[in-house]
């Protein structure tokens, strides 16, 4: 059985560059990792999240919306996770169900509770390990993304959907705070990537 | 509030046929209904129910599919059945929740409640008020549909999958008597049709 680890924050956070950073400072280092990512090139999976993201569905109710995360977050779970950490990779994880419970359940205000029901269907007993928070506000966060081109639905939210997005990951934290990690991601890239690395290296090292 | 009634039963039972043939007998005799079935000409549940359905998914976890099961069920009740039933209208749905417990809670073995759970968080207070169901052996419906083209995905599906679906509705029936008519649709068409109509007047006329 190998190492489950997933990255989560608002978007700007960085999560993206500090957790393919972490990866390659792994293999680097001459561990056997895995990089990953909901759909994570899983065909099916890859299907869902174009309904999804599809700018031209406005009129999608927000529970369809978090059933169509499960759903994919499943079949990414079953064809690319659970088959590495059988093989005893370390997998690391950017964003998991902790997004589901703060986009979907607090800020989309279905309910964190509820939200986690169906995630644990979804997931069954594969809970991340340990998660790395990048810790950030969320005006900060969206100043990072402002350049952005080609803007799916989710990137046209509104700052106030995204301040919702950070005060539900506050409440997540506080409800699973064993598993949490928070990190600093106001640092620069380097530093940041660095002290999620020797993170990480703590986790799999017991 | 209108009326929201269900037709349910085994592939081959004869269910559209006879939710068609009630609601075009509703309509001639004056009542305000109207005829639906997932994806029920809703862009986001096509497009959800494309993904389900396509032959070449075939490693489609069954979590996946139960969730996209239930996203699609969620987004056209929010956009189809609700709307029609704040308008007082005689809601005839071929095929709802009890399909999901049935096909994805026994047959597939996820288990009634675990299915029931995500499609309670689906569906809200919208359980249907009654539900037909059109009972037939799964031999027998089997041998209906057998001379079918163009079969999908389900339609694949071995004879014993099928004799689970049949069992599985028993458990549903079991479950929620005060919910379920029986109907014996080993009869002809017309008078399967004539049975179920009497019991949607019925239900409507209190």
């Amino acid at each position: 059985m190998g190492f489950f680890i997933t990255f989560e924050g608002p978007d700007g956070s960085g999560k993206s560059t500090a957790s393919t950073g972490v990866y390659e400072k792994l293999l680097e280092n001459g561990y056997d990792a895995i990089y990953t990512r909901e759909p994570g090139g899983i065909d099916i999976s890859e299907q869902i999240r174009k309904v999804i993201l599809d700018p031209k569905n406005i009129s999608m109710d927000a529970k369809t919306e978090a059933l169509l995360y499960a759903a994919s977050r499943r079949q990414h779970l079953v064809e690319k996770i659970i088959p590495a950490l059988n093989e005893g990779k370390i997998v690391i994880c950017d964003r998991f169900i902790d997004s589901s419970l703060a986009y979907q359940g607090y800020a989309r205000g279905l309910g964190i509770e509820e939200v986690y029901k169906i995630n644990k269907f979804a997931i069954g007993d594969y809970l991340p390990m340990k998660t790395l928070f990048l810790n950030v506000d969320a005006k900060t966060g969206l100043d990072r993304i402002s350049n952005r081109k080609n803007k799916d639905r989710l990137d046209q939210e509104e700052l106030s959907f995204h301040n919702d997005v950070f005060d539900g990951y506050q409440k997540v934290i506080e409800m699973y705070k064993d598993r949490m990690i928070i990190i600093d991601a106001t640092k620069s890239e380097e530093e940041v990537i660095d002290m999620c690395y020797q993170e990480v290296i703590k986790i799999v090292n017991g």
